[in-house]
């Protein structure tokens, strides 16, 4: 992402700490011109993400930091390599260690679930993608890490795509009814979405020229007649209590895509340090 | 916390759905006058924090909408409990839906979280508290999200309070050093506290007049040896590591706290929904 | 579109009036609690749109403002009809009135322009669409009065929909490559429009399995055969030189859509103004 | 404009284009180290106004470019001139075209505008003056392409000039109550002007110590006859209805000012384009 | 001044106090339904000015509380006197206090200070008035409270009005060359000040046609003599080293104005409370 | 502070003088790529601080400003010695200079004040500190400028330490009521501090196991007894009617803290001004 785009966002994480002014154990402990050289080290292996967050947290305090990455996003560090390294003033070091880390360790994480989810079903057709189960304020770096963990985005919000779920049906009063409100209201470039529980309501949403089908909650043998039912029209999105232990039995079925929340409203930090020498 | 203080990020969590001014789904299935009735359920059992971010989230979009919680914050939901139910249009409880969960699920989770490491230890005087590993933007809300899960507060951030880590002492030169230094800059509201990894680093801790030791990293028969060294002449804050599993023998060393970042940056979502009625 | 988005906007507006803090002209000559009732009337006829920014113009100066619409959004006013009326204090009426009206005219200018178009092309399946080729800071708002005024949207912006232009099919060396990419790096939601300036792009281009084409700046006989060539199978869009003059013979070579920037970057204001009584 | 006014406005035009963080067609095709030169050409003949903007749009996205105006700031274009070259990174010349392009075409169009008008009066000594009839979020921006294309500008905003319109004239009662009042309350710096729609008004008015006069939607003859009135007592302002057919006649009058809110209001874009070469 | 003018700035202040999201002490104190009324009482006698800015940071916390001025803004408290009464939730009067008062205090001293100055000099034509030397971030605010005090406003920025000082001259080359370059760019509505520290530049500002000057650091009988060159052609400011013991002898020097940066850099604050009662 | 802190401060100051995007003056006098040199020069003798704040000032309107202070932040000024030498573009020097110097008269007017009182009491262990007294958004400068004085801080905010006054204890109840509340909520990082008006409130709030007493508006003898029952337990703040008169006075009964709100909300700014060379 662009750096503009991120800034205002580490620069609120930033002030998180500082609201007051002042680091008050760094402050007194390190001299205003004290140089420091620190190492970002994973304690754990996992795909790492966030460098852009990280680089902009020690150089909105020291605008000389350099900030080099050793493990790219999208790569993959083993437990105790180093990932980044940080030349900056003490200070700068001190004060952004917490908040480099907090984006890095939890958009890692992030990267992290969604590789082990892809690398479970590498060997079907089918793609892990995210939702918008989301963290509030980071929605577009936290997709962003789901594409560095090797998944593919759904909807960015409700302005980029169509996504017709069980409660539009309930106050459209149908699935038809939705799609047609739908489809005077929006543009060319917009995909329609319908989310079905049923076959029966698969089949009446396959009668709508829609551009792909939510298939929720459906047991893996459901699922597999449904993407029969379908036969290649339209795009099939599995969804629903997915697992790692379950995510290749869902592959399986031959969906095209597997949307899993969990990716990005639980996945844990992944765990990173930093080191720092003088 | 005040209502003024939620509504920025709220606002912002909205925009991440509606930047470009539309939700393509609702805008067109719901009537711009339509009324709804809706449901927060919670679909497994768990502790309850966010109502003023849900709420704020439908009043924002519909400022006539009515927003009652059945489950207080802090309170404990049990699976398939209606936690809260909102009266108001249905473009807004449709379009505010994903943002209000968005925040009450982590919210929850994080207070579920540190729910059941106080209940284990709920036999000692140790509490559980947090750290300043949480999530970009959400401090002030995740710090209070520990607190209703029967939690307590550590720092805020960088400025309400003085916690002299290993790289702080690594640039100082010694626990003696940075601590003089603090002392120096520092008011008479703060408080220090200094992470010690060795008994050794305790005994010289412990002659500084501080107020709180971090004894990281230590294993039990470690922590019970410095939790008797300290006497009850400061605060013992035991950290690193901390597991479900491992969380009792710790508190049985006679800690005063134990911190588990884990609950800020790693605590799975609770899983709500919400249900709609016509 | 939510009054919550629209308030920073016209906020922003009545400050480029009140930087200083007050209206030095209004502020001396109207009483603190005098009231005054008001008439937006329109100068000219024309299609109506900014009613939502016109209320809060005036409800950011005085939160008991009553503000009735007459016509309504995407409704026409005749010349010298009565748009909306507004009863709230003076110092309001009289501080809001240019920002309101600056709203209304440019958006109403923009909701008349469409219609017109609209109008010009209303026996033929073809709809006038818009571009991002809107002012700065009021892209949300401009897409709704194209709406307002029987148009429909294009993408929203870059983010929200993949159209293949003449510089990047230059970087990208040609208009399979470039298609080739994107479709490696976006997700299921997004549509894939391709420009093409002859009818050899555009049979390279309907090989790639795409959504839509823009047929760019094509005379009529040419974008007849593209149809012919399309034969439904994607989106066909014409653009490029549209005029109230050349609009009809374009529908009629049976595009399915006609991209018009010109109603957003150039369509002159409506012409209303406010009639104060006491 | 100093740059750091220009910024906010420009970096919020961006986010229209990018609020979910990406330029899906762009950063599929584009290697993020791949670089561009592209020309910003004039399509047709006009003055330029607004490389403040487009040069803070390019840089924004990418710190290290370069923008060279041939075309400076008021200087006139002719069809198919280059007005400015970018060096950049090729991401950064094509996510920003737009914005660079929107901010460029339409503040340049109010110059030319201005400018022809100015032009048309060339030989009077009547000055082609601006309104508060500008976009909302762009005043001081429009404002310094009217000064660009040979205008001047009337106030700003409500806060720094008093100008008594009719609908004060109506709450105060009279002009002479309305500017008594204005009298008391404001200080030295204000200039005072006065609508006056009849030679009897505008009588009472010069009775008044006003610094100006705006006749409004005056024929020529009366103009004139007011000017005569007048006898350069203070400054005569005409207004209403300007068009580039009766400027000269209205100037003739011996006005001292026609003030023209079309040239912000409804005046169209100038047609420039970008080519980028690799 | 508009109360949505004075939101931010008191919502920024209330964030100094609670940028962490709660108020220790109060929170834990007082009870969340609790309510209070409270009375803000003038210690020592003095002008009010800041009620908007008082009750917008009760409501902002409470937007049930009542807020009822008993001085109003203008008016003069006597030591002990009730200038307002609150009645509002407990935590909202405990937590916006402070707030309340820095507001209150701060811009009733420079009231205070305005009006004693005002006093000093009832008897002559000359009236007292502000410079550009406000408190950052509070111009608007300070420059209100000066009016309340029965002063005026001298400029608000540097963009509605023309003040050549000596480092302006200096750079221009003289006063006329200054005074010429500033003709050809500034509009009609903007007045044209010129600062002379000597009668031999009073003499060359006076052959300039502008509307004021500003006689700096000059003692009683050099400004009288100023005054009788001036002979009422322009405004008179006399400014520089104004003390209450010397301001009623330069007022007898037929002075227009007496420009008295202390009232806004160094006006003690005035001594108000608030006393609560349950 | 870290200078992204200070940006947003004096970017709003700046707008004060810029929000219609231009100083006519300097604009029109100045050339664009003019340069100047000027000296901040003390007036009168100080302490100074706020460099951070007035290199900013000219660094956002010329990034190649350059900005060197001869006399440090904190350290002392004579009278018409040389602060600092600012080599920029002519109409940076021109437009930020009034802004640039509100920081550092202001600014350094504190840490002079609290320099003079720190001063009196050099031969006391007595430290002067600050309250919350301070100017609506400018807090941390403030703070930082009494450090810079040789004072100390207390509280920041509400949110970073206790401090139980007497309206705390009227809704708790009694003192002890409202300790046992606070101390239940919260954490160990937070010092309690309980303000105290008399002996026997003293006595209760030493049996409480708290970390300071407040002792408001004691006289010296009764604060002499005061320090005498504290014995050293908890830390003594003298607080109320301190003035340089009775400063050593109070001191002299041993407290360890004297706080004074008239350092923050009635210094008078120090007397610094700009002259430029060219």
């Amino acid at each position: 992402m662009h750096a503009f785009l991120l800034e205002p966002v580490v620069r609120a994480a930033l002030l998180e700490d500082l609201s007051h002014g002042t680091d008050l154990t760094t402050d007194a402990i390190a001299g205003a011109d004290q140089r420091a050289t620190a190492h970002i080290v994973a304690r754990s292996a996992g795909t790492i993400y966030g460098h852009g967050c990280a680089r902009a947290a020690f150089t909105l305090l020291d605008s000389g930091s350099e900030y080099t990455a050793h493990v790219p996003d999208g790569g993959t560090a083993s437990g105790d390599q180093r990932v980044a390294t940080i030349s900056a003033r003490a200070r700068a070091v001190l004060t952004a260690e917490r908040t480099a880390l907090n984006f890095l360790c939890r958009l890692s994480g992030i990267a992290t679930a969604t590789r082990a989810l892809a690398d479970l079903v590498a060997e079907y057709p089918a793609r892990v993608i995210d939702t918008r189960k989301t963290t509030p304020g980071l929605r577009a770096l936290e997709k962003a890490a789901v594409l560095a963990g090797g998944g593919a985005n759904h909807r960015f919000g409700l302005d980029d795509g169509v996504l017709i779920k069980d409660n539009h049906i309930a106050v459209a009063g149908s699935i038809s009814a939705a799609v047609a409100a739908v489809r005077k209201h929006t543009g060319h470039m917009v995909k329609i979405e319908v989310e079905v529980d049923t076959l029966g309501q698969l089949r009446e949403a396959l009668e709508l020229n829609i551009d792909a089908v939510l298939l929720d909650n459906m047991p893996p043998e459901q699922l597999r007649e449904a993407v029969q039912l379908v036969a290649g029209r339209v795009v099939t999105e599995a969804s629903g209590g997915i697992t790692p232990q379950r995510i290749a039995s869902v592959a399986a079925t031959g969906v095209d895509l597997i949307s899993v929340g969990w990716i990005t409203h639980s996945a844990p930090a992944l765990d990173l340090g930093l080191d720092i020498t003088l």
